[in-house]
């Protein structure tokens, strides 16, 4: 491969990214001329929210650069993080997961086709797996494992096992998923330290690891699946996302911590960007990119904006007028001098995200199995047990006193009480176990 | 059954253990006329000593009380204790342990055919297996591991992750050996414990739990297998095991801590005991106890003994005649009040192991195939590696001046080096993992 036709590749690989790690042997694979091989994971636990987009928006660059991309839905871990969820909930969840991000990409323009959806099931409870995690705990100290988790793994009091397990499982993933690279966010940097540290030590190959930059949440701290009111759900309605984005810490201002900016920064420029880009017919190796996307493909900039606009923030003339920015950086400048009020970049954003989640709704409201899948996989903690069917009656005349008017009897079925959580844990687990060979 | 004959039974499964936990369990399946199943496991590790003689010998006890006994020959603890050895040295460790313990067995007229040996990777690498390892690890806390390991796992300033994970694997072979009972000494009541506290957490029955007491080593302390001077090997000849017992901690009148003394209560009278009674018909339900034994069956005492002496003292006239005693306790008072002189005891016992490994001794020397998986198992760790083999050589002529008496040539090939340690551990840890489905 010509060297310029390479470094422009590494060059879209690694853009915008917080940190590279390995990257000579990204370089050495492009320069062969061949293909890079990457994954990236998520567990299917909570709801995945809007911050999703930052990964999946990187994802479409990787593809341009001809990089086969494996997605991993840890489901192991999945269960692992959460011994409340049984694993019927984990599995459910992870084709939530599997809906969520399918829609996401096609809403993006990512030919989905490019992709590879793995389910860690599929190969985590292998022997040859489950060998190699023995042989990595004789050789991983309790400190080093700790120390590996200490940003990812949640810090309780009394500490469980499975989260020294962790880092192990991530770098054994690298391996037997076979690929040169591991995408993931900044937080995973000690996790993706240790799988280069170990998996020499187990006559594998390191591999490079790259890193995105974290996003805070609406609320200015890291966005999390469990707080509600720090990020906002794929299928939250126009109405939910313009009340949530109108309650988000944003500063008059202040740029910093200022997750309404940051999203922009991560999220929407990206998106505006390769949607011009594609419009200009720089789509590398991903020429597919773009058919069959869902939705409207236009960059968030108003229309007759200057061209290169990648946000515009549409204002009335009264208040001076639409803005518009070709960088994050004017945009930023201008948000710091006050010159950009917190009130419309908000309403700009809220508008924005509607749009982008437009077509991710529809396909969910015109899918049943999605819908299905959706109910199984977060039943809503509020919902009324159905009440049990009331079998089909036959009649029969009353006894003397005891018609339509009478007393009811006691002990009448009214409401039908849940199954106790985790009832099912043992049975879906070898059911599960068995399942996925 | 009877209660009587239960009650018989249950006496002889308990008889002379340190500690029993669930004993009732083991009464109530008696009682219903069925057969407890049990497990005793050991990891294939350093060589044997003839404290294996203490848990074999007592498993004669649970044959005869109709007790289905499984040998876990445990691989892949012994690979995650010491990844020193690779999994190839290790299958030869197996292989070595299973031909000791079945000459063992053999010697002490305990028929093989009522006793399963399972190799802990024919079910530890399987999917449902490590399925419950992940849940188990997803509910213990990094605490309550190590506390169960603390007297078990080796205590080490930087503790390995796999110490953390032997407590929940070692519960986990009770539900897959599918056993009533764990029997072991009392130095893995912490291990036992845990188990029967998590195992009802993942859904399993919890299992009853029966310990032998502790034997100390030749040196008075705890018998090590990494210490040879503290144990006798099977394969020692009679001037070794002489020389060992002569050298053994043993002072005049002190029982405490005594491995000399320990060793005839916790063996060689228990075997005394099982032989007298096989005289007297008294197998229970293992009629075919005594069947097919190497080596002498009487008891340790002398020709002419009183009836029911256990153990004897042969001692000349002179030094006051032969002792014959019908009971440790005896013995113990005896040698406490300075009536047994160590030196005479000393002879006694060593004469009694001699014997007792003569049998044993005896199979190995006439078993080609142990006398190969020795070598291959424990590899003398001072022998000079084999010349290269020369290759066949063809006659040529020697040029002038090179002939039979010229110099000989530089660049002589001399000795190969031994491959480095651990040079297979990859390829060996993938087939056997894939070896034992």
């Amino acid at each position: 491969m010509a060297a310029s036709d390479a470094d422009a590749k590494y060059e879209l690989i690694t853009r915008r990214l917080d940190e590279v790690l390995g990257g000579e042997s990204i370089k050495a694979i492009l320069n062969e001329g061949r293909s890079p091989k990457c994954y990236w994971g998520t567990a299917p636990t909570g709801r995945p929210h809007i911050g999703y987009f930052v990964p999946l928006a990187k994802i479409a660059d990787f593809l341009r650069a001809g990089v086969e991309v494996k997605v991993l839905l840890a489901d192991v871990h999945a269960f692992l993080d959460n011994l409340k969820a049984p694993l019927e909930l984990v599995a459910h969840r992870t084709k939530y997961y599997q809906h969520v991000l399918l829609a996401v990409f096609r809403s993006l323009g990512i030919p989905t086709s490019k992709l590879t959806f793995v389910e860690g099931s599929s190969y985590q409870l292998s022997k040859e797996y489950n060998m190699d995690n023995y042989r990595l705990c004789a050789i991983v100290s309790e400190h080093d494992a700790k120390k590996a988790g200490a940003e990812v793994v949640k810090q309780v009091e009394s500490p469980l096992l499975s989260g020294l397990l962790y880092p192990g499982l991530q770098a054994l993933d690298e391996q037997y998923l076979g690929v040169d690279f591991q995408f993931g966010g900044v937080d995973q940097r000690k996790i993706f330290t240790f799988a280069e540290l170990y998996l020499p030590r187990l006559g594998y190959a390191k591999r490079a690891h790259l890193m995105n930059p974290m996003v805070p949440g609406l609320g200015g701290g890291k966005m999390s699946s469990s707080d509600p009111n720090s990020k906002i759900d794929f299928l939250d309605p126009p109405a939910t996302i313009r009340k949530k984005i109108k309650s988000a810490f944003c500063e008059e201002g202040n740029s910093e911590n200022n997750g309404v900016l940051s999203f922009v920064e991560a999220v929407l420029i990206p998106i505006s960007q390769l949607r011009i880009e594609r419009l200009e017919g720089k789509t590398g190796a991903d020429s597919e990119e773009g058919q069959n996307a869902t939705g409207e493909q236009r960059p968030f900039a108003e229309e007759g904006a200057p061209e290169g606009t990648v946000f515009s923030i549409t204002r009335k003339e009264e208040f001076g007028g639409s803005l518009h920015y070709k960088t994050f950086q004017e945009m930023k400048d201008d948000f710091s001098a006050k010159k950009l009020h917190p009130k419309d970049l908000k309403i700009a954003v809220a508008e924005a995200i509607v749009k982008l989640l437009e077509p991710i709704q529809k396909t969910f409201e015109e899918s049943e199995e999605w819908k299905e899948i959706e109910k199984l996989a977060y039943p809503d903690p509020n919902a009324k047990p159905d009440k049990k069917k009331k079998k089909e009656k036959v009649y029969h005349p009353p006894p003397p006193g005891k018609g339509k008017n009478a007393k009811p009897a006691d002990g009448e079925p009214a409401v039908v009480p849940a199954p106790p959580p985790g009832s099912d844990v043992v049975a879906a687990a070898v059911e599960v176990a068995q399942g996925s060979a």
